[in-house]
This record gives structure tokens, C-alpha cells and sequence, in this order.
């Protein structure tokens, strides 16, 4: 029914008016042509696998149809994985990107439910086993002659680590640890690949010896017999059921009654349990902060990665869909036409590049202060903590309202499921929960700050907060730039600062204890770190766009969405503004103006732009963002996909509907 | 293995801090004793049912299966609604209330396939069929010998009804319509029950005759044979897919091809076709604008019951739930001891009864339009048409925002399907789109709004807008109190209206014609709209609260919940508010610490509230809200109903894994 070959005549005229070359901005995203290249081939490799295709729709599917057919693409895309090692095209880099990330979500929809194995408890056995140990178990998991996963979270403990009831007790007499749940609320609850997948998995338990407990350890623990399946004796697991999205997930629970596991397999890079019993202490234990931060650099990428998915389906969308009218008798304008619908679609494009820019500069400082931690300098590590909460926080949340919002754009049919935007939210929104929930991540962020507040006399060591140095009643007179932009934004961050902490002294000084005085105060240290973050993502933003090397024509569009980006985060904190600068009520309407203006200079681009991100159809999976345009016949045909259209009449008919209506006569 | 009698100590204690009389507040909201008892006996009737219950939980089935469960329970159901309707206890409002409010989705979680037969078919016959249609049709549609849906929106259209293209040409020859659609476009899509359940159907279409176009007309149109349930000739029909929720609703696509239906099929008691051909005109075209303006009082009222069963679910288990550390050393705290918790949380059990009284309003007002309607009376019409908008608008979106935020404040458990919380929010974000999108309602409110503005010598006949006669240049100064953050909000509401209508005079000035002036202006419009909308819904709030007739003890409670509204709508305002009001930047920190406040006021009384609110536990269906507060057992419950948990090995192990393991020894 889809006419391979034609491209909506709507798409066709927008790519004529697109005044910059979208192969340099997509070379310039992906890192370079040579990147491209190989992000294509990568593609090509697995989305062109006709082993991967699906014969009907996942979404039709029971839920244990679903996970039958994901652990069925899953080891294949393990194999293909494997041929990619074997060519020297692996690295752990792209594992991510094929399990989790943008390619990831494209092959498996509802999750892959092998992920974790590559994801989580090969690089605990590198990050945290002795040398010995990797000897032992990397070569198997590397080979999946095992798979496994990894198992922190329980029923009744997720952000507060320290909480988790799960035990390992050790015992001397045969050199052995017993694993136990105690209490319901100890199982083990959400790890991905639990439920029937993985055979082994990393447990983390609170470490018994000699009667004293030792807090939280890593433990390799069998789960099932490696030919039958079956799970050992004493483990007691299954999925915990269905949820928002990711349904092949897998995701699992685990409760452990009096389990025994060698000594040797607790995992002792960092700290050691003695085959008499003897605790020896880890030497520092911010070595294992890396990979907590490694993930919310991930998340980060990940949030713009969404994001851009879904506003390159909306944009398109909107330059096929004609609704409405402008002006009486005129034809049906392209409801991108609308500059409510710009205003809903642009800032997101704008977004996109936002996040992209600061996870860039989040990877890159990650990289440095890891180096850094192997020569034993942990100076770093408090600012980067501090800078790579916020982001996770404020980029999965913006990402996770921009995507609803270009769905929203989309009025009915980006509630259909084939749009894939209702999927697209259900994996981002996900990201605003785990790795750190964004409240308790945006409050760790506000503690670094009130510290270096406290402290504000000795900035040099920082990069990022700086301008908490600034004179505050210095005030820097309104003009319409992203510079004054940034400085607002910095002004109100260190405002805000100033403000929750004053307040919490005010508390203390009142009789409360400082602990109550912090809680009372959360919403406004919230906030401050939330401005942070934003004064942050706008001046990282300007910063990369001032230094780049592209052609005149890319570098004016890049302008305008940083412009957009910078005017659209002023505008959605003019209260802050209007108390924390000079900027008049008559300055925000130059504000709103400058907005207009910059949304009518990026139309003619804004098709150009999303197809810059080069996302192939098969990634976006959406029947309204496919590149041809040909949305209402792909609706159609994927309706057609549905079983309960394969037959005229449905069974219910006869056995319900039938039976009821004759009953009336 | 839930101990059904026992109740959670925490919940036990909560309930113990309370402060007024639950009961109270429970008959308040229902409307009186009599009206809680009658709301309690029909719950009982249905959710007591054993035909009513499902093995298996519908989360777990195919879609097929899905929709065929749900056409068993609906034909049960509606065998119940006759029986009430036997008994004399059935009306109209309580069938939308079983079919497709609170209890409907309680009943059946993913939708009713039949609901339309009630809530569109019968009322389109009854509203616009003539006498004697209504005696040939009305019968056999209440007696259920037909199902009907109503086939409005079609793939290329859904907000611009005249846009339709669908065709109903007379043919005086054979005194026949014939329907035809004439594009892939033109086919209908959406509409519930259309795919495979619904054998009738009222079916707009572009009216034709003698060669003239009429505009969109109503007819009626038979789809499936009733003996065999085969579509008839011509008809090309089925459903449209897997949505973001509401999948067992069958909603369907429809095409014609030349299908020929009696002239008497046309609905006429509007406007005629005769038998020659001839077109007489209805005497007036907002006859039918009742219809929709019910529709959208229904949504106010919907989003007030979604939003208050996710704040009783976020609210109980936030209660339950202990995590992290306030102070060192202390034992976990209920996490609704978080201020950072009880601001995600009491600002939205204030929102439901902001809403609930605005929806009460609404209905109110507009029984007095339909009755001055039917006396001839167009009057009232304007005002209330753009009230009915905005209050749909603006109760969807924020009902939509604050049930993710009660969803993403129950940290991963929210996520579960078994939460209750991602189908309540996959109801509620529909809202948003469907009976009229967003962002256009807005700016229909904002176009009364502009008229009203310049024409504002003149406001005696109005009783919304009054507050645009006032002196904008006459300040108030702050005060900590509701009546001055109304004040505050008025003049926000008109002096952002003023802005608008200036924008698009100046646009007009400078020589673009009015219509893009106005598209240019359309954020500003939009914002304007979204301020009035607010001002109305405190306003209307207070007006309430002061005119209750309760016990000193309830009353205290519904005044703090009154001004925590306020406080929380003025601070997501600050920017207005400092650039339209004399407020200070000092004013904002006591409205901060005023919210502040009124979060620690409310707490003890949190559990009270949500319990007042009654709903049953079938109807939150919640794993994590049920009245006993036994969370972790009933996750546990859930998950041991998924079939995958049925075997201890799944048979994608044999299929797929194991040789994938096993290759690579």
C-alpha cells in the first residue's frame, strides 16, 4: 500500500528551503563521517537481520509471548554482538548502543532481556573482582557460557542503599557465605533478566563475620542449574509482572532461603572477607562512585537521544498533517504552519542539542577524573558528582515532558501505539526513577552547592561554580543576548543558593536541628539546584557552539537554537528573573518577541534539522515520522497487522455479544 | 497471603492523627447521606459480581484477548444497566458513571467496547433524530436489539469537523443517501466500538444534494448484518491498533464504498432533506453545541475523580513507605514526612477539589444554558461555550501532570502496572486530545476572551469576566490571603489579555492581516486563556468553601486545602504575578513559607482526606493504595499472577537460550 518510493510532496518542499547541508550536521553529531559510517553499518547489520524482524507487531502479543519472542532476538543479537568482538567492532561503547541505547530500543521495542549481562555484571566482575577472580569468571560471561545480571534493588529498598536487608553471612567452619532474605521486603525486586533469564547474577547483601556487620558487598550467587534451568535450592524467583513499558524486560525478584556460596565468590577488589572470618577493609570507598556516575553520563545521552526521536516524528508529522484553517476560505495550512505547534516542536529540536552538548562535556570530564581516581586524586569527584546528579535529574525530566509534549503534538494518533512516541515516553519517564531518583539526586546536588556557598572564598578548584564567586548586587543591565541569558541564570542559581540556606540557618537558629532544618527547606534547595543545572546546560551549550568549526550556513542555524533554547529556559523562569535581576516586565516582552522571532526564522529548517539526526525508520518505528511521509498509509497498514482484523467477526460475537442481543428481543 | 483483616501500623497511626469527621467529607463530596449510600449500593452491584471478575489480569492477555474478556463483561454490564433501569435506578448520569467514569474503569480497566451505544448513540438520536425517528430507533437502541457507535473524526481530520470528507449524496431517483468515501482520509478512525462490536452507527458526512453541498450532516447507518455480525456490502471495516491505553475499546475504522441507506436515515430534526431533494436549513446551528458542552462539563468531573484516585494511592503508600535518613541514625522515616513528598502530594489533593467544585459549577450552569436553550435563549451560550473550554483544558492537562507527579513520587513500585497508576495515567493524558485538543480550546476561549476585552464597557450580561471592567492601573497591595492572590490572578488574566489584543494590533498595524496577526500572537493568547482559567478555578473554589454549611472541624481543613491551592498557584505564577502585580520579591518568600506552612498543617490530616475521598479498592485497583496499606504483599500477590510465573522454566530456555549457550562452549 506505501508507495516505497514516493516522499510526501509536504517533505519535499520543506527539504528544498532548508538553507544549511544536513550531511555536515549529521557528520558533526555523530563525531565525524568516519562515525557516521560506522553508526550505519552498525544499522545496517542488525536492522537488515531478517532473523530479527517480528512476523506480527510486539504489542499484540500476550505478555509471555513477549518475552518469548525477546529472549529469541535477544541471543541472536548476543551472537551478533559476538561476531562483532570477533571482528574487532565490539568495545563496550557500542554493546551499550545495541542493548539499551537508541539501536537497542529499535531491534527490541519492550526491552531487551539479556541486557544486563553485558551492561551490569560484566563490568562489576572487572570494576570489583580481584585479579583472580576476572580470571575465573570473565572469560565464561564474556563467552555467555553464563549469563547474568545484577541484583541490588529490593521490595522495600531502592534510593537508600545502605537500608537493603538482604544478608551474607560468613561461615568459617566450611569458608562459605550463607545469602538469606529475612523479610518479604528483602527479595529482591526489578533487576532485569531475574525473572527466567539469567543463571547467575551479582547480589549485593549486607556482609556478616565474626558477628559485626560490614555493610553492603558484592557476591557472585548461582541462580539456576546450567543445563536444566531450574533454580538451585533456596532460591525462590520469578518477574515481578507488567509495567509502564519495557515488558520483556524480564524484570525479576529473588529471595534466598539460607543459600550457601564459597567465600571466593564475594567479589574483593575493594574490600576482603579472609578464610578466618577477618574483614579487611576497603581503601577508599569512593573507588566504586565511577560506575554510578558512568550510568547517569548514559542516562544523559540517552534523555537527548529520545528526545530527538521523538521530535523528528512530530516535525514531520506536522508538515504532513493539514488541519484547520488560518485565514477563512484559504486551504488547510500544515499545521507546522501554527506557531502554537512551533512552539510546542522547536524548543525540543533545541533541547536536543542542549543535552547533546552537555553529555559530551559530561563524558569528557568523566573520562579525565577517571583518570584522575587511578592515580589517586578524588579531588574532582565531589563537583563531578554534584554536576552529573543535576543533569540526570533535569535532562530526563525535560526529555521525558518534551517527549509527551511532541505526542501531545500529535493530537489522536500519537496515542496510537504505531506512532511509537506512547513507547518512546514509557523508556524515558523510566529514567527519572532509576540510577538515583531525581528528588533525592537534585538534593545531592543542592548539599555540594550549599558547601561550596559556605565556602565561596575558595572557587579555584571548581569549573562549575564559579560565578558563585560574583559579586550578587552586581547587576549586569538586560539585553537581549544569551550572554545576559547566562548570567541571569547564574545570578538567580546563586540567589537561590544564598536564599534555602539562609533559611535552613534561620531554622536552626529557631531551635531545630539541622537535619530538620535542611528537610524544611527542600523545596528551595530543589530549586536551586534545578537553576543550576539549567545556568549550566545554557552555558555549556554556548560554549561548545562558540568553539565549533563548521560552514557559515550550519553556524548561523546552530545560533538560533541555542538563542531558542536560551530564550525559551529565560522565559519559563521569569519569576526567578524578575526577582533576582533588573530585567523589567518590558524586557520579557522583548523576551517573547525575540522567541517569535526565532521560531519563524528556524521553520524553513526545522524538517532539515530533524532529518540532520539521521534516524533511520526503522529506529524511529513510528508510522507518522518515517521519512517518506507517507503517514496515513502506514496507519493503515499497520492497523491491517492487528490479528482481530485477520478475521471479519470475532469469536466474542457468537459466545457474547449474540446471546445478549437476542435476549432483549 | 495478605492478612485481609489487618491493617498497616503506619496507616493505623495516620488515621488516628486525624482531625474531622471522614464521614462528613464523604457525604459532602457525594452530594449528601442518600447519595453515598446509592453510590456504594451500585457498587456493590457490580463490583461484587463473580461474572465480573477475571482470571487472569487483563495486562497479561493478547490484544485479542483483551478485547474479547471485555465484550463478556460488557454485555454482562449492560444486562446489570437494564436491570437497574427495570428497578427505576438507572438515568443517564449513572450510566456514564458505570460505562466509562469511576466505577466504568474499575469494572473493566482498558475500556468498554459498547460504551458509545450508551453515551453517544442513544443521546445523538434522542438529541437530533425527529420524533418519529426517535420512536423507530430510540426503542430498539435502549431495548440493546441494535449496538450503536458514533463515526465522527476520520483519518485526515478530528479538530476541523468541516473539513470531513466523507460523502452522503441524495439520490432523489431511489429516495436513497449514498455514502462514499471518496480518500483513504476520508476513512473514519477512531471511533469506540467501531471495529468489531458495533453493528449501527450515526455517521457524519458532507451532505449533498441536488449538487450542493449542505456542510456535515448525521446518519444513521447500518454496518453489520444482525444475524451474522458480516459487514455489509460496501463496508470496509476494522480496528485501528494498540493505543497508550484504553486498548479493549475497540476503536475502529470504517470506509464506504457506494453504500446506499433510506433518506429517512438522515437525523432531521435539525435540518431536512425532502423527498425531491430539497434542503431546508435548521433553524439554528448552536442547537447541537449542547452536546459538546456536555461532554466537556463529564471531562472536568473525570479529571477530578482520576486525579483524586491517584493522590489516594500516592498518598497511602507514601505513608507505608520508609526510606532513607532525615537524621543519622534514626529509623527510616515514612517518606510522606519528606516536605519535598508533601509538595509532590497535597498540592494535588487541593487540585481535585479545586476541580470538583469547578466541575459542579459547570454543571450546574450549564442545566440553567439548556434549559434557557430550549426556551429560545442563545444568550448565555458564549460565555458558557468558552468556560466549558478553557475548564476541559486546563483540568486535563494539570489532572494528566498531577497524576505522573503522584506515579513518579512512588518511585519504581509507580512504574508497575499493579500500581494502578500508568492505566490512570493513560486515561487521563486522553483527555487531553480527544472532544477537542488542548491548545485549540484555549484559543477559543481566548477569542471570547479578546471580544469581551474590547468591547468591555459593557459586562453586565457576563458573570466570569466581570474583572475585566476593573481599573488595571488600580493596585492592591499584597497580602498573605486567597482573596488577594484572586485579586492577583484577575489582574494577571487581563492584563495578559490587554498584551495579546495589543500584539495583534500592532501585527495589524504594521499591515498582516488580522488572522495571521492572531496566529502570530497564539502563545500569548494561549497564555492568556491558561491565566484566566486559573483565576476562575480559585476563585470558584473560595466561593464554595465560604458558602459550606459543615462542622467547624471540616471546615478549618477545606480552608487550608483552599489557601494551599492558592499559594500553589500563585508561586507557579511568580513571574506574572511580579510583572502585573506590585508583589515584592520579600512577598514571594512569605508565600513560599506560607505553602511551606500549610504542608505541615495538612500532614496529619493527609490519610483523613485521601479516606474521605471512599473509593473502594477495586475501583483504585492498586497494588499500592488498597485501604489496609499492605503494599509489599499485594506486589507480591500480583506478581504471582503473571503466567510466566506459572513455570519455573520458561520454554524460550529450550528453545533459544540454552543452544545459544551451549554453542559457545
Amino acid at each position: 500500500m506505501i508507495k516505497k518510493n514516493s516522499i510526501n510532496p509536504d517533505l519535499v518542499e520543506e527539504r528544498k528551503k532548508c538553507t544549511f547541508n544536513t550531511l555536515e550536521l549529521t557528520h558533526l553529531l555523530d563525531g565525524g563521517a568516519k562515525k557516521t559510517e560506522e553508526r550505519k553499518s552498525r544499522e545496517t547489520f542488525f536492522l537488515e537481520d531478517p532473523q530479527l524482524q517480528s512476523k506480527v507487531p510486539l504489542e499484540y502479543l500476550s505478555h509471555k509471548e513477549k518475552y518469548e519472542e525477546a529472549v529469541r532476538k535477544a541471543c541472536i543479537i548476543f551472537g551478533k554482538v559476538q561476531e562483532l568482538q570477533n571482528q574487532g567492532r565490539g568495545g563496550m561503547d557500542n554493546f551499550r548502543e545495541i542493548l539499551g541505547g537508541q539501536l537497542g530500543s529499535a531491534i527490541l521495542k519492550d526491552g531487551n532481556p539479556l541486557t544486563l549481562h553485558y551492561v551490569m555484571f560484566i563490568p562489576t566482575l572487572m570494576g570489583q573482582g580481584t585479579m583472580e577472580q576476572q580470571a575465573e569468571w570473565i572469560q565464561k560471561a564474556w563467552n555467555c557460557d553464563i549469563i547474568g545480571t545484577y541484583a541490588q534493588t529490593e521490595l522495600g529498598h531502592g534510593t537508600f542503599i545502605r537500608g537493603l536487608e538482604t544478608t551474607a553471612t560468613y561461615d568459617p567452619s566450611k569458608e562459605e557465605f550463607v545469602l538469606h532474605s529475612p523479610t518479604l521486603t528483602s527479595y529482591k525486586w526489578w533487576p532485569g533478566g531475574l525473572g527466567h533469564s539469567a543463571n547467575y547474577a551479582v547480589v549485593l547483601a549486607q556482609l556478616y563475620t565474626k558477628g559485626k556487620c560490614y555493610g553492603i558487598h558484592p557476591f557472585i550467587v548461582q541462580l539456576r542449574d546450567e543445563e536444566t534451568h531450574q533454580p538451585l535450592p533456596g532460591i525462590k524467583i520469578g518477574e515481578i509482572g507488567c509495567k509502564l513499558g519495557m515488558n520483556s524486560t524480564n524484570n525479576g525478584y529473588l529471595g534466598f532461603d539460607q543459600v550457601r556460596i564459597p567465600r571466593t565468590n564475594m567479589l574483593m577488589k575493594n574490600s576482603q572477607v579472609l578464610s578466618d572470618g577477618s574483614y579487611v577493609k576497603s581503601p577508599s570507598s569512593k573507588l566504586t562512585y565511577g560506575t554510578m556516575i558512568f550510568v547517569r553520563v548514559v542516562i544523559v545521552q540517552d534523555a537527548a537521544h529520545y528526545l530527538r526521536k521523538a521530535v523528528t516524528i512530530a516535525t514531520r508529522y506536522s508538515a504532513v498533517r493539514h488541519q484547520s484553517q488560518i485565514k477563512p476560505d484559504a486551504p488547510e495550512p500544515q499545521i507546522i504552519d501554527f506557531v502554537t505547534q512551533q512552539y510546542k516542536l522547536f524548543p525540543q529540536i533545541a533541547t536536543y542539542f542542549a543535552f547533546q552538548y552537555s553529555a559530551t562535556w559530561l563524558w569528557d570530564v568523566y573520562n579525565n577524573v577517571t583518570s584522575e581516581l587511578e592515580a589517586g586524586q578524588l579531588e574532582s569527584l565531589p563537583e563531578l558528582h554534584a554536576v552529573a546528579c543535576c543533569l540526570k535529574a533535569v535532562s530526563s525530566a525535560d526529555a521525558a515532558q518534551g517527549v509527551e509534549i511532541c505526542r501531545l503534538a500529535c493530537g489522536g494518533h500519537g496515542y496510537m501505539t504505531s506512532s511509537n512516541l506512547p513507547s518512546t515516553y514509557g523508556l524515558v519517564t523510566a529514567m527519572c526513577t532509576y540510577e538515583g531518583e531525581n528528588t533525592v539526586l537534585l538534593l545531592q546536588t543542592a548539599r555540594f552547592l550549599v558547601k561550596v556557598w559556605q565556602n565561596r572564598n575558595n572557587l579555584e578548584k571548581f569549573t562549575t561554580v564559579k560565578y558563585l564567586g560574583n559579586d550578587l548586587n552586581r547587576d549586569r543591565p538586560f539585553q537581549r543576548s544569551v550572554e545576559w541569558i547566562i548570567y541571569a541564570l547564574q545570578q538567580t542559581a546563586a540567589r537561590k543558593i544564598e536564599l534555602a540556606n539562609r533559611h535552613i540557618n534561620e531554622r536552626v537558629q529557631k531551635g531545630k536541628a539541622y537535619e530538620d532544618a535542611w528537610n524544611e527547606s527542600s523545596i528551595e534547595l530543589v530549586a536551586a539546584a534545578e537553576a543550576h543545572c539549567r545556568s549550566f546546560i545554557v552555558e555549556t551549550f554556548y560554549n561548545t557552539i562558540n568553539e565549533l568549526k563548521v560552514s557559515k550556513e550550519l553556524k548561523v542555524v546552530l545560533v538560533q537554537l541555542l538563542n531558542l533554547y536560551g530564550v525559551y529556559t529565560a522565559l519559563r523562569l521569569t519569576g526567578d528573573l524578575l526577582r533576582f535581576t533588573s530585567i523589567t516586565g518590558k524586557d520579557i516582552e522583548t523576551l517573547q518577541a525575540w522567541l517569535e522571532e526565532l521560531l519563524a526564522l528556524i521553520r524553513p529548517n526545522a524538517v532539515g534539522l530533524v532529518d540532520s539526526f539521521d534516524i533511520r525508520d526503522e529506529v524511529l518505528g513510528s508510522t507518522l515520522g518515517a521519512y517518506d511521509g507517507n503517514v496515513y498509509e502506514r496507519l493503515f497498514e499497520e492497523a491491517s497487522k492487528s490479528p482481530l482484523n485477520a478475521e471479519p467477526v470475532n469469536k466474542s460475537f457468537k459466545l457474547y455479544l449474540k446471546p445478549f442481543l437476542k435476549a432483549n428481543l
